[in-house]
């Protein structure tokens, strides 16, 4: 019911807004689009997109808000799942891998296009990219403190291991070889190699 | 006297174009830039462009081609400094990494603008791209075949080693924590951990 009764006309309009900017975004890069292009993508007067959005770049920002808020919430969820340094990496690469790939489009717009987001808004989007970032940075340490890592470089191995996956989002494709699942398991693998973890 | 001699004004004014779309399309993408945008920065007349490209397709494809043609060639010759899977690989990432930190610029564009080719240069880029795979899977499977490395899919291996190369342009930034020589040698660590060769 709570559902159903938050979709109202308004949320209706803003969410094609969004879906439009998205898939502009996408294809012509954030500066080839014109406030035009998304309304009429999404159906509507390039005045009715006004109403919800004062500009192209608030449609960028709210796509990369909710987008790095997701992700925070899905990485502090895999960690959440175990004590295990060895167990929350493997959980966390695989679910941030996995989704990556699914929803590489968006991934890609929002991580190619932060340099068109004012000044305010990459600051508070760099925030959250610093909290997911100490998601994973507080694994790899506590990883390396209890014995289970081995690595040189921590912060270095963690930014790679975040870069791997950010990374799917560029060359994944939906009628490529590999399943989203296939892609996260080998990358589990991987990461877990990265850190110095030995095969099971 | 060969480069002097190759010098002339008109392959002046195209390495000035080029340098210019390639910040041009590094700022605003490449369908938010004009071939106006291009000559203007160029010091040239828009007129004065085409006289030199048909079009700023063609400054992309050029840049593509020019980008990946050097880059196969790079991984060729790193690949030839050993017979040994194991020095190969690593040199291969080492070279890969240090020039992706290096000219980052230029390879974000080459590899994020790649869908705004014509359908002909892309197929050639893409075959160009091919042959870099090759190189990589090759040394991947050499290692494998030889009992140096250990990977359930070499394939998804080689891309993934490539994969943390590219991604190098994307967040390398000049003025960070890291040169590119100290992200080289990590970086060939941990390749050479993703297919299981022990540290020495």
């Amino acid at each position: 019911m709570a559902a159903m009764s938050a979709s109202t006309p308004a949320t209706d309009a803003r969410t094609r807004l969004a879906r439009a900017a998205l898939d502009a975004f996408a294809v012509r890069g954030f500066h080839g689009t014109t406030t035009r292009d998304i309304s009429t993508a999404a159906g509507m007067s390039p005045a009715a997109l006004y109403v919800h959005h004062r500009s192209k770049e608030e449609l960028l920002h709210e796509l990369a808000r909710v987008g790095h808020e997701r992700v925070l919430a899905m990485v502090r969820e895999s960690v959440a799942t175990s004590d295990d340094p060895v167990e929350q990496l493997a959980r966390l690469v695989e679910d941030f891998v996995r989704d990556h790939a699914v929803v590489h489009t968006g991934a890609r717009v929002i991580n190619y296009e932060l340099a068109a987001l004012s000044e305010e808004h990459l600051v508070e989007i760099l925030a959250i990219r610093h909290q997911i970032d100490l998601v994973v940075r507080g694994v790899v340490d506590r990883g390396v403190s209890s014995g289970a890592f081995r690595t040189p470089d921590p912060h270095m191995t963690s930014l790679a291991i975040l870069s791997l996956g950010i990374d799917v989002a560029r060359w994944f494709r939906d009628e490529g070889r590999w399943s989203p699942d296939e892609v996260a398991a080998h990358y589990r693998l991987l990461a877990l190699r990265m850190v110095g973890v030995p095969d099971h």
